[in-house]
């Protein structure tokens, strides 16, 4: 099996994510409410708000991509204020993520991966994808679904799971 | 990369569950009240209390290993009442997990799983196990972790990651 089937994965569930927050939208308005308080929401005072699950969830689908291909992190800034702009946040690493293919990932069970707070450790990329990034992904991405969830926007399972590859 | 790796991740995951659930207990026991009353909290009232989130963890863990290596599924009912009972159904997962080996994977392309309520449609063992069984896997072992969160419970992301493979 090639990591690319994880990352497409991710990309899959941030475009449910995608659609989650036009419902929230859609349950705003119906409420007469301003989507955007939603991204400050916490599920604890001490745990990130929506918007900050979005930014991670986002970075970590790039970092497994990237980082699994041995290749540079592009930047995006946490600036986002709006459902709008978390939603281009998402277009962008979707985009990004299809320039992958699972020739990109033939190396990842011989590289390592790096970071700087490791202090001088190292992982093995495959490591680094599954025990890491990959986690790191669904717990922000479940996480935004939860704080959705718990704000009365109505989204289900099959919300988050999207569509399965049957025959 | 083998499939074993995505199963030896859910297992250690299952791991932080069970510490996260006796640092609940823990938690319980300095503010006087009665775990066991974590295990009806839920996010919103109609998302499933704790306990069925931890026991749908184990399932879909579960089910990722037997499905993805086209075993039978042991059958584990839904019985638990107290969080001593979680952690036993959380060991007995484990100790299944811990059967498999990358062997039991190698047919995972070409074979296929199909369950009575898809009506005749199948999955490839492989988009089985990453689309539906993990995805679902990781939904509810966040969605636990939240809740206890949610309530006060003194955990955080490391708790929830668990050690790492560094070098």
């Amino acid at each position: 099996m090639s990591i690319q089937l994880l990352v497409a994965e991710m990309k899959k569930l941030l475009g449910s994510l995608d659609a989650c927050l036009d419902k929230a939208v859609a349950h705003a308005q119906a409420k007469k409410f301003d989507a955007d308080t939603l991204l400050q929401a916490r599920l604890a005072p001490d745990m990130l708000p929506l918007v900050r699950q979005i930014q991670f969830a986002c970075d970590q689908a790039k970092y497994a991509a990237a980082r699994g291909a041995g290749k540079d992190v592009p930047s995006h800034p946490d600036e986002e204020k709006t459902i709008a702009e978390c939603k281009a946040r998402i277009a962008k690493v979707v985009t990004y993520l299809e320039t992958f293919t699972a020739a990109d990932f033939a190396d990842i069970e011989t590289r390592t991966v790096s970071l700087p707070r490791w202090e001088g450790k190292s992982m093995r990329a495959i490591d680094y994808v599954i025990e890491h990034a990959m986690p790191n992904f669904f717990f922000h991405v479940t996480t935004a679904y939860a704080l959705l969830r718990h704000n009365g926007v109505d989204i289900g399972k099959r919300d988050f799971l999207g569509k399965l590859s049957m025959q």
